[in-house]
């Protein structure tokens, strides 16, 4: 059941969307978010390896067979929770790329989405980190996507550079500090721990930022 | 053997120290950290799981029984990789609290030490990751120790902001995102790649500590 390994799902598909209606894909794509949300809160919580089918199933509600319709194995959990996280980051920075006004401020909305959706609507830092539990041809998918998110947010900060908005740097080294700050937080942020997610997003934007002044 | 779960190695003890003589004792350390240097590039090389004693000693020029003279497990490796690491870290934190001039300059010299001593002294990031893998009383040693690295560099920084010399700003956030920043930099920088060690210790420097200015 490597449904995935084609880069296109039997259940995810375009002629399965439309086999579906419009309006049960939405329910399906809704029921496949819900459940990787679930899984990645498993993953994080149990680790990838010790993690099984059962723990996810039972996180999200549903039986180990119905999970099974969704999603064929872990391996494609762990490659959809990334993949997922991966468009939303990709469409902000690419978003940011295209809109007028401070670079600043655009890249202070990539910073805050980044933040939301590894934290909160994945919970799934440690989703995220597990990139190396992927076969090789899923990690590669994984880590292509990754690389895009990393050259647009590069590109930004390229921009503020030229503009003179930012002060002369090496863009390379700096997105990759920003990354780490970032990514780096699924190591120690827990929802309703001390620090609220909206108190992290705003503090993270200020230094981040900061730091690119002349 | 677990030598090390009563908080004291048999061969590396005072006592130990004392019936080796001070030549035979400086060699004895030289040779542990050229073992522990060898066991980091191996746990990054292979992972931590992965990696063997055989492919150990064999990295560091040793036989499986010499190795084991000086380390018993690979459990007590990866400890002494990460405690060794977090000494010189939490040495340089706290001389850089105790010494006079800007703090920014002294925040500069703490994050040097740091990236030096990670990627270049113990190639050690992956080392340094691979915490979770130590049995709970190990684990909870390297924890206590990185908590109070963090304190100290989280003093530097609320040292600044008390002067002027840094932005108000919320001590614990900041102090996270610069250990993020620099954390991650195991999980991409390889020596010998397109970033000389230089320039990501200069470049970082740089970045995380203009963030903290006014």
């Amino acid at each position: 059941m490597v449904r995935i390994s084609n880069g296109r799902s039997k259940t995810t598909g375009d002629g399965a969307a439309r086999a579906r209606g419009p309006r049960a894909d939405r329910r399906f794509r809704a029921r496949q978010r819900d459940i990787l949300r679930a899984a990645a809160a498993v993953f994080r919580e149990k680790g990838f390896e010790a993690a099984g089918m059962r723990d996810i199933a039972l996180a999200a509600g549903l039986s180990a067979a119905n999970l099974y319709y969704y999603y064929g194995s872990k391996d494609e959990l762990l490659f959809s929770c990334q993949d997922l996280a991966l468009d939303r980051l990709l469409g902000a920075a690419r978003a940011a790329g295209k809109a007028a006004g401070p670079v600043a401020e655009r890249l202070r909305q990539v910073i805050d989405v980044q933040l939301r959706c590894m934290l909160e609507e994945l919970e799934g830092g440690a989703a995220h980190l597990a990139v190396d539990a992927l076969p090789a041809p899923l990690r590669a998918r994984v880590v292509r996507k990754r690389d895009r998110y990393e050259r647009a947010l590069r590109a930004l900060v390229r921009e503020g550079v030229r503009a003179g908005e930012f002060a002369p740097c090496d863009p390379t080294l700096v997105t990759r500090a920003m990354l780490g700050a970032l990514n780096w937080t699924a190591q120690w942020y827990r929802a309703g721990g001390p620090t609220p997610l909206d108190a992290l997003c705003a503090g993270f934007a200020d230094y981040l930022v900061r730091g690119l002044r002349p």
